[in-house]
């Protein structure tokens, strides 16, 4: 008999998502039926989306139900297996969730795939070669639509997004801006990510001076932006935009926990003629097997190293969690299970 | 000696615009070289466009140079000529700027352009069949990509490009709502302009009841969205808008006299997964030919009788101007010369 530890969501955020709003529960895993596998989950993915799960109210996910186990991205292997397809022993990634192990269903189409951990370390299948880095790959490639000598610039630069973002970006011959947190983040981002720049905003006291740090690190202006953050951080990025920029809206973390973060002055938007346009990656699967292909592409090759921080045990996930809403992360979040 | 009475930009404003911005000026009409032709301006177009020129700030327009005319629409004959392709008499429309002559070297291409009135009358190709409606067309067309049975929404309804959207939006059948300043203009907008419904603003005190409002005229969410407003009116839009819906940025007329106006709820862009982009019709001249040829159909065929508000003689032209900045036109705002 086999124990199966797994966070649920017990009660929603009023404002802050705290720790408690999670509960720690043990079921036994059930036998499996046919066409079902067990998976062990060596990784669990921790991604600022889910913020927006926990809440109740109109967001581009559906909301996560209470008492219900926390959805996430994972990779492990295969236990048992009652599916012709997969052996003991395969490595695979799939949407397990905030738990140990996982039962899946594997004739349901894409919920669990194999991957090839001779050249791509297990746990990337949850950041630049997974989720995050396709919604990179999208963003640039469908909304920035980056042409060689121009501009492209990205906040949360040390993210799993924004790592893979620099990547994708300098291998198209682009000028590569980030934008972070603290000066330890610049410098990994300049010295490992292959950035030119990197501003830290907590430097800047307002959307001013961050906007004059931009003009200095891209004095041609810019013309690409991928945004993860929102609030003062766009406001700053929005006067610099050349005419004609695009703007990829993935995320506007600033706000996530209910704080007002209006847009200073739309109206750049018609004086610059900007495109802005927000997306989830998982609305475009018919992009992914090709992006897939170039970020696993660049970590063969080395030119993609994101870094990770890694928690340890499904009971740290929680504080790990609201760490990565706060920007204590560095790099990649994961929760280490095994 | 023909004497030409302008108006010339004499000073920029430094909060709202003002009448003793502008000053009249005489001069004669030079005599004609070869391959010019002089118009007389029979009616001089004013579009909220202008506004922006006459600040030395970023715009998208080129500033308007101090002591200068105004730049501007116009529509007139041609009263002598020293260009084989022109004839005295010959109608045409050209951008003559507020005065009552212009002389025209008729070298550079697209400077003036014949124009036909024997079903479509002078005035309206600096409306509906020029400028204001090729900027509709290209706002619903190539930005909102209406579909039948969607719905799209414009601010300024019944105003010169509002007039426009509603026709061009019923011909493609979808459903159409306006947002307009007042009873009698949202009475036009339904009973002459083709609207399927014209949404008082001013009814409303916030942005939350302009919304309230707009979800009943829109049970089934806004497709796309025509903004020439800014403001209270795109706050009240935004939460409106479907996944996946369009807005183009034509306009923020709310705050062209130096108001902040901004965007509350920008995550909605990112919720919503909307595609917002900012244009100016002079940059893409491409699609011209095709928008002004189905405008001047619809107007053949009388499915888009624009109202006008008309001004009378050139010194008018300040006051009117001003007057259009407020809200106080009602329809295409032109200034009749002769």
């Amino acid at each position: 008999m086999t124990i199966n530890q797994q966070i649920l969501l017990d009660n929603r955020p009023t404002a802050e998502a705290r720790a408690d709003n999670f509960r720690l529960a043990s079921v036994e895993v059930p036998p499996l039926r046919d066409g079902e596998v067990l998976v062990r989950h060596h990784y669990l993915s921790l991604d600022p989306y889910m913020r927006g799960r926990m809440n109740d109210s109109k967001s581009y996910a559906a909301a996560q139900p209470l008492g219900e186990v926390m959805g996430g991205g994972t990779v492990g292997e295969v236990v048992e297996s009652r599916a012709p397809r997969y052996q003991v022993g395969d490595t695979v990634a799939g949407m397990g969730g905030w738990q140990e192990y996982s039962v899946v269903d594997t004739s349901q189409p894409g919920v669990l795939r194999k991957v090839d951990t001779t050249q791509v370390p297990l746990s990337y299948y949850l950041g630049a070669v997974g989720m995050p880095g396709v919604t990179a790959w999208y963003g640039l490639v469908r909304i920035c639509e980056p042409q060689a000598g121009q501009t492209m610039v990205v906040s949360a630069a040390t993210g799993a997004v924004g790592s893979a973002f620099a990547a994708l970006s300098k291998a198209r011959k682009c000028s590569t801006v980030g934008i972070a947190g603290g000066p330890d983040k610049c410098r990994y981002a300049t010295e490992e990510l292959g950035f030119d720049a990197c501003i830290d905003y907590k430097q800047h006291a307002d959307a001013g001076a961050l906007s004059r740090a931009l003009r200095a690190a891209c004095p041609d202006g810019i013309d690409g932006y991928f945004e993860n953050v929102g609030g003062m951080v766009l406001d700053a990025v929005l006067p610099r935009m050349k005419t004609f920029g695009r703007i990829a809206v993935c995320g506007m973390i600033s706000g996530y926990d209910g704080a007002s973060i209006p847009l200073a002055n739309p109206q750049l938007i018609l004086i610059s003629r900007l495109k802005i346009q927000g997306f989830i990656v998982g609305e475009h699967m018919q992009d992914w097997p090709a992006a897939l292909k170039e970020l696993s592409g660049l970590v063969a090759q080395g030119s993609l190293r994101p870094r990770e921080s890694v928690a340890l045990g499904l009971a740290a996930a929680p504080e790990a969690f609201l760490g990565l809403l706060r920007g204590r992360n560095f790099g990649k979040q994961l929760v280490k299970l095994i």
